[in-house]
């Protein structure tokens, strides 16, 4: 199987992933069958739509891709109707998902570097396209993001979106530094879920006024 | 009058019965009137200009739309002063809302068609541009959004969608088209809410890890 | 010192400003430091964001601003490491923030004014580059917009840029007539917040039905 092939198969699959997380989420909050459909779809494209509306890629990549289309509402339908079972799959899930950001990432920087964007922007595109999707769930269902409670999260993206923007200029294959970088975000977040790593947050402190 | 006459009409009372219902939203929750009036301008417009940003029809149409500005401001202020009355007019109003959104996904179906999008895209920036006003009104308000918990709203855009997808390849008139698929999710609403109809919602499930 | 340097330092303490008060709100709902810098951001850069997407200047201009980007991570940052010590700066923090809304509403103002949109829209867009930032972070903290229930905040924008909307045709030099109309912001929200002033809330009204 050639590297392309494989980050083909990451994408079909971290899509499914993050389709299936969200309708989870959706479920949990007790909405019907449409509520559950779309929190998918934000779920899975919302990141990469943010992305594209701020560089101006428009119309949204997403409106053209068949393939994610059918990849989320299958997703979003299985888990109504399997959900259950797909339970069950919670560790191919987390694998599934922490291989998606980790492409997602690097999709959304290599839009960026295109566009001739600073480094700073370009490692925080690539990001926001792993991790915005989350943030438009979690405010459609009415909750402060959870990622801006859980860092490790999006620092895994940064650290991995970083490594890949000085990588990308060496002497290595691309696809080589594509999956090398996608592996670190992986560990970075395994890690991460393994020993149960999170930063310290900020306590509560009287309000400023004005 | 003609057709085209008849929809003009419905674009102005979908828009002023949007906007009233998102006044009145936004004084339930005890908002300013700076408030009020842009929660009605996001009812009217949010659906559409979501729909104008992710196909890049920029700017966004009601910016240069005089006419749905006036229709808006107009019903907000009318709210403002004379709600109490406003509400002896429920049954219009919903009429009105129930057009509109028939309408609003015709409109927002055919800039997809002319995009040359899927049908499924099509159909979906059709629902999208009648019912994501009412959801970021709900984002705002700080609430869960409605529609995604009573579900026979977005459903009769789906179906009217449908419907005008495959009838404006057929040899019928293009306004007549527009007016019975209109009709059909009209009915479609009618219908939903006369004999109160809606989907089941999912119970609660614990909660999937990660 | 040159006006336009003046508008200059205006715009760089501004930014910090709302930098500054979008951490103190992000570590008051108990974010981590990633949630804290993202918050911050978008409180920043947020009304000039949505301005730029709906009138169609992608990418947005903030990607290609590396001084405001380096301004908000450093104020972000400063909030998280010194909060305490910030606080003692209220007043001036509160003077930055109106002297801002009042330079951003002029930006906003003119960018539409070169689209060549009616006074209304133009006004209404110099508005909300000024004051949708915080609308954005309330809504990713989960509440109801502040600026819904405080209307000075918009109202002394919106007077701001009808001033100048109509001044920038006078005789009067380009830069006086801009520091002019920011002063008239400033003096609004300083006399608003010197005597509490705020207009009525609507009472909680029964809800209507469909």
């Amino acid at each position: 199987m050639h590297y392309s092939q494989f980050l083909h198969l990451i994408d079909i699959f971290g899509t499914a992933a993050f389709a299936i997380a969200g309708a989870f989420s959706a479920m949990e909050r007790r909405l019907d069958p449409f509520g559950v459909l779309i929190i998918a779809f934000v779920t899975a494209i919302g990141g990469g739509t943010l992305r594209d509306i701020l560089v101006g890629n428009l119309p949204v990549s997403w409106l053209n891709n068949s393939t994610a289309i059918i990849v989320i509402m299958s997703s979003a339908l299985a888990t109504m109707f399997f959900g259950t079972y797909l339970k069950h799959l919670q560790t191919a899930l987390f694998l599934f998902d922490a291989l998606g950001i980790g492409l997602f990432t690097i999709i959304g920087l290599e839009i960026a570097v295109q566009k001739e964007f600073s480094a700073i922007v370009c490692v925080a595109l690539g990001t926001m396209s792993a991790c915005f999707g989350g943030v438009l769930r979690d405010v459609l269902l009415n909750k402060v993001p959870l990622i801006f409670r859980r860092e490790i999260y999006a620092l895994a993206c940064i650290a991995g979106g970083t490594a890949y923007y000085f990588l990308r200029r060496s002497a290595l294959d691309e696809d080589v530094s594509k999956i090398l970088c996608i592996g670190l975000i992986f560990l970075i977040r395994w890690l991460a879920v393994r020993y149960k790593l999170v930063l310290p947050r900020f306590y509560k402190q009287p309000e400023l006024n004005g």
